[in-house]
């Protein structure tokens, strides 16, 4: 049984769960400089929402994140980090969510678990999107990439929830970046600035972007790349483990 | 009727608060080269912890936060900041909780809400401890500064909070520095590289820190300070708005 029907249709007291605390996942896509995120559609609703999910009884918040992320990418071991709690009363709508249920087949009592105020544990990771297999839930129509220039209004407060994670995304990419495995295990520094023009959204100049690299000692620069003319060839580097 | 009470003693079921949410404050206090940290003594149990608190039914997490440390510090208008959720499942420690409300002359019943497992949102702050005024409640025995290097052992994971939470303020200190406002209006090099070296607990080198502060963009110099010999005084500098 799935756990979107365990939690709603047949537990009103949601029994099992923490009640009150639930975790919305900002998985950013990159490939070829293309940024995505990762979005659910309800079905027959016509809302969207960042892929979320709660937090079992004697669970670590940590682990029913990255729990909830594979379910819905199909990847394991995703670098997975916290960066912000969503608390504000106003972000409590209980009708959209009474719409969802009842769209899924539900009709939830005015008392049920899921209509109380929620605060939100959010997280965000950045995943190469050729790599995950996007995995709707039951209650869910579809689980797919969306360019970040061009999503949907999403639900509740998801919107600002996208651009804090995008915010840290790109204030921390330096310390990230290794984490996150984007690039293959030898790549050149046209690949490294292609990913953080594509995440930062700008263009960067070469010689500026490539001083910054060097000075952060992360990179280990190895021979040429072989492309025949060897005079323009690019050096290949790696990051020191 | 103090917060403490009300949660505590009448109210096994928490009428009117969040449950199985909390808050902890990492409060940092600078003067003169020293930093410190705000604890708390919980009445005749011998046990210290961060000062923290509850979420109100209809408040913003963010506002419950600064309510709590408004009513331990008597500072208003401090800059407050988010760093961690702490969700760990084996931060769950109901026999604690016992002897502290035991202590305070309560005598919960099993299924008291506080007796529930909790997750608590970190936040710090980074103040002038010569402005705070350290304010116990009820249930405390004291509020007071603790120097970091001779903290006593704290309930729970609060160390462990404690730790991360000066991890986070090292690593954001070029960020926070003008929010935090800790220098007076004009302060010269030195004023500010004490600061540094006492939070980074390290010895910074003049020329390498000078460079670096000024090209965050965010000094602006004065005049030289007035000290009679003039060929020694230290240029003033303040923050550009």
């Amino acid at each position: 049984m799935s756990e979107q029907r365990e939690a709603g249709e047949i537990n009103p007291g949601g029994l099992g769960y923490l009640k009150g605390i639930a975790i919305d996942a900002v998985i950013f896509g990159f490939h070829d400089s293309q940024l995505k995120v990762l979005l659910i559609e309800y079905k027959r609703t016509g809302l969207f929402a960042l892929p979320g999910g709660f937090i079992r009884e004697l669970e670590n918040i940590n682990d029913a994140a990255l729990r909830v992320v594979s379910e819905r990418t199909g990847l394991d071991n995703i670098f997975l980090d916290q960066f912000y709690i969503f608390g504000d009363y106003s972000r409590y709508q209980p009708d959209e969510f009474k719409k969802i249920m009842s769209a899924g087949g539900m009709a939830p009592p005015d008392g049920h678990w899921l209509l109380q105020r929620f605060v939100s544990v959010g997280y965000y990771a950045l995943v190469d999107f050729t790599r995950a297999k996007p995995t709707p839930a039951i209650i869910f129509d579809s689980c797919e990439w969306y360019d970040l220039t061009n999503m949907p209004p999403l639900i509740q407060d998801h919107t600002q929830i996208v651009r804090k994670a995008l915010d840290t995304l790109r204030a921390h990419l330096d310390d990230k970046l290794i984490g996150f495995n984007l690039l293959p295990e030898e790549f050149t520094m046209g690949d490294l600035q292609q990913l953080y023009e594509t995440v930062l959204d700008k263009k960067l100049l070469r010689p500026a972007f490539q001083r910054k690299m060097l000075s952060l000692g992360i990179l280990e620069r190895l021979s040429k790349k072989f492309s025949g003319g060897a005079h323009k060839a690019p050096y290949l580097y790696r990051f020191i483990k």
